[in-house]
């Protein structure tokens, strides 16, 4: 990730810490944090310091070698991951990197398990790093084929909420084809949903399309069906928190409206993911749980006052009450294709994928 | 309308003056404004201190009346006239008014215009109340009709925008059913989308609900299809800036993608206009000139700040620009019924109401 032209990644290990970017202060300041507890690095995921699956998943990883480096008993190691999972139940990424850590730990001596889980954590973000590569390798490829004969033909796409480099390790999901495209020379130009109500399009998507030098126009969420009702978006492409056996896309709220608007106008819709975002367990969205975050998330916006510094304001009367839940599902029926590290898959191609048990 | 327990309206005359409330200041603070001059009046309208058709539709009215008490020649009329429709070109209610305006005073002695103005916009004034009344009866058996045989079973009902009091100058559009259902002793809850980039929902409609003591609940604009695959609405109902004569609406942008998802899940999806709203030369609502506005209100939002003064926040990195259409259109083909002060009529019956020429 470039970030005023150095390369960062958006979880690191130091020492006995593990060091991660403050997303809830971009797009404006650029702050990391370094987190040496159990506790702090829960509160970094359920405040959103790491949000996006994939960065969720490292962090857990990274959260588990913590929680075990003083005691790592398996009555520990097992707390550890419950406690782990609890911070966002809708995170398939996260109960399969706590999970993973979980099952590789049990096998080893007690007495080994502290310096292992750092190595094992990095692999699991590493592993992120190459997976999102490939995604952006298989991606580009259906971005070639709507810029057709001219490659100088501008593509455009839209994003709902953040699945860059920031939502991942490195690399990104839903922008990793478009950063592979714009740095095969190809022209795109990406519609950035605001994403109420944190806004992680206009303070993250944004930013990091910035950042990397990539054409961008931020728009409010309202805006995506009436630029597809005149021809000004080529494809969506899109993040997901989770992706049933079927390919329902469960992804932040309000993606199911523009799937509606895209498959209404004839616009291509994709979610890319890695693989281990599907959830094979899953045979309906429908049935995921939705977490319903603090209203407040509705009730006050965060931005840049006049002074240069954050602040928050509220923007509903004090006498009126908000609901705010967090994602939604898009039916498979919506959903051209599912762009992974793998290949792109038609909804109902997906099962080839599974895992044999 | 009801604001802390007084009666108001949204617009009215003092003297050779023309009062309104300012409502780019709610909901935390109420003003009003006293307007002397064309120009004052047609600041009014593109900042949105005004806003809402059958409103900026009075306010057009107001300012004839205004821009012609110096001088009431022929010449100062169409001038008038012609500034005042320039202010918001998607608004046909503006047109309406101030052209009828000019046909009435066109026909009466220079002398006499300037008194007499004042009593056209007037009735204009209080035509839309008797309009607005008339469709919250209409409106409203539609919402009983929902409640079934159990008058005490919630109805929940879905909005975008403000169409409200605030957008006419008394009774509202949209909310009218919503609050002659809730005058009537039905239990009615309202669904409020935020309606981001100015965000009437949460500051207007909110609010007025909350003056009149309406159960509502504020959502981002993201959330309304969620609620919907889930069951939480029963019907939708909208105002709207334009209808085409087969029943396209243009209405606040994102109201297109709502209307998507209640086609979707089988909610039923209403507009509430008075009958001058629908303009009868449009065969098409594709062909609507949709009005861009300013990019900033994209870049920045407006709330309540912890010392309790309104203020403006960045919302968007600096680096990035923004687009800011500021209505769509929604085919007819999603619409259930148009609710007028004639009755409720599903758009294939619309040009049944079209007057004779």
């Amino acid at each position: 990730m470039r970030i005023h032209e150095q390369h960062f990644r958006t979880i690191w290990q130091e020492a006995n810490a593990v060091c991660l970017i403050d997303q809830t202060r971009l797009p404006f300041e650029f702050v990391t944090v370094t987190v040496k507890t159990l506790p702090e690095i829960c509160h970094a995921i359920r405040s959103m310091q790491v949000r996006g699956a994939p960065l969720i998943g490292a962090t857990a990883a990274y959260g588990v070698a913590l929680g075990i480096q003083a005691v790592a008993t398996d009555q520990q190691l097992n707390a550890v991951v419950k406690e782990l999972i609890a911070t966002r139940p809708t995170a398939v990424n996260l109960a399969w990197a706590a999970t993973r850590m979980q099952q590789q730990l049990q096998a080893l001596p007690v007495s080994a398990r502290a310096a292992l889980a750092w190595q094992m954590a990095a692999e699991i973000a590493d592993e992120d790093v190459a997976q999102n590569l490939a995604i952006g390798q298989h991606g580009k490829v259906v971005i070639e084929s709507k810029a057709g004969v001219n490659p100088q033909q501008v593509v455009n796409i839209l994003t709902h909420c953040n699945a860059g480099w920031l939502a991942t390790v490195d690399g990104g999901t839903a922008l990793a084809p478009i950063y592979a495209a714009h740095d095969a020379g190809l022209k795109v130009h990406v519609w950035v949903d605001e994403t109420r109500p944190r806004n992680q399009g206009a303070s993250l998507t944004a930013w990091e399309l910035a950042q990397h030098g990539v054409p961008h126009t931020v728009i409010a969420d309202n805006a995506g069906g009436h630029l597809m009702q005149h021809g000004q978006v080529d494809m969506v492409i899109v993040g997901a928190d989770r992706v049933s056996r079927h390919g329902d896309v469960c992804n932040k709220i309000g993606t199911y409206l523009k799937a509606l608007a895209a498959f209404d106008q004839n616009v291509p819709f994709y979610a890319a993911v890695p693989t281990p975002t599907i959830d094979w367990q899953l045979a309906r969205g429908a049935d995921i749980d939705i977490e319903m975050r603090d209203a407040d998330e509705v009730a006050y916006m965060q931005g840049q006052g006049k002074d240069g510094r954050l602040q928050q304001v509220r923007v509903i009367p004090h006498e009126s009450q908000a609901l705010n839940p967090a994602f939604d599902v898009t039916p498979a029926r919506l959903v051209t294709g599912i762009i992974t590290e793998r290949g792109v898959f038609s909804p109902n191609q997906l099962t080839s994928l599974e895992p044999s048990t």
